[in-house]
């Protein structure tokens, strides 16, 4: 059974952010600081090498209770036995997924209009990642979400978003009263000083919007 | 049910190698010249376009009635419902591969070494490709496995065995009498100026060891 997910704080790994932690060390931190799930992130190593962390990282966030997604690679999901995946515009289509994966897996998809959105929701995605909110250095290319787009997409659309891209301390504040359901972070996170503070706090501005 | 496979020529795809043919037009020209088994490889392209073009191959196997093999990407091959996977050393681990994908499907592995081939069996694998036979412009960092070697694993395993690395219409020879089961070629067919003709003399020359 596919269990009910708190999105309030969704970590996405990111190796090239990472300056003083290793992956596992930084999700550890992040989870003690009180981020809910764990999307792992991964598109330069082997798949070998993809597996063991993944590995590695599922002991930790069982360990915390906590969900791991892993993004686009369904094969390293079923792998590790992941609550779920993350796919992209440019990783296989939902629906197929969904066929992969069953229907106790957790399918998230990021959508970065109100036309991806409802298609997402039609095949079956459970939670959107919305974005990106503001451009970033993670993914430069990345399309600019209005916020304008994302109340449309609010109102389309009834499974849980989490808004993604450029999403900071400084950016939580933008998100009051448009009923989104948790904060996608990246250098948010993984790039800061004190991690397990870094969550702390966007869990607590978020909490207060 | 998984059926019985016939190894005696195994095509590989490597886009890097194609200069007149996209790979459909490939692959379609091998199969018109006897090739048994295409295994379908990509490492630089999004999962969208993987599977794409999964789809648009095996509409071609398909309709010759070869089975198509998806390197690495066991999603892929799930999503396409592929005849199989074939894996490296440094894919995810067989025994692995096997959980997910069933009994049904075909599981290649690739072996340069005696303990990598009774691994490999033990883990369930339903083939070796067993390479670099010959050092390659396709894997220039591969191992290269003697044909001393490659008597050891032909002795120690009975699952059929594909040579890999350097096969071609001047290396065929030396594999009279040793009881491999097929030749698995990327450049001595995708790189030739007529594929089926270099696909028929390559069988020619396997089937009169």
């Amino acid at each position: 059974m596919k269990s009910k997910i708190d999105y309030t704080l969704y970590l996405c790994t990111d190796r090239k952010l990472m300056t003083t932690n290793t992956i596992e060390e930084c999700v550890e931190l992040a989870v003690i600081g009180g981020c809910t799930v764990v999307q792992l992130r991964e598109k330069e190593c082997s798949s070998l090498e993809f597996y063991n962390l993944a590995l590695r990282v599922k002991e930790i966030t069982d360990r915390y209770k906590v969900p791991l997604i892993i993004n686009d690679r369904i094969d390293i999901a079923l792998a590790v036995d992941a609550a779920g995946v993350h796919v992209g515009q440019s990783d296989l289509p939902p629906a197929v997924v969904r066929k992969i994966i069953g229907e106790d897996k957790i399918l998230g998809v990021s959508a970065s209009s109100l036309s991806e959105a409802v298609k997402a929701q039609e095949d079956g995605a459970d939670y959107l990642g919305v974005g990106a909110m503001y451009s970033t250095a993670t993914k430069t290319d990345a399309e600019i979400v209005t916020m304008e787009q994302l109340k449309e997409i609010r109102r389309a659309v009834d499974i849980p978003i989490v808004v993604i891209g450029g999403i900071n301390k400084n950016t939580v504040c933008n998100f009051k009263g448009l009923g989104i359901d948790g904060l996608a972070v990246v250098s948010a996170v993984v790039a800061q000083k004190d991690i397990s503070a870094a969550s702390r706090e966007l869990i607590k501005l978020f909490k207060d919007l």
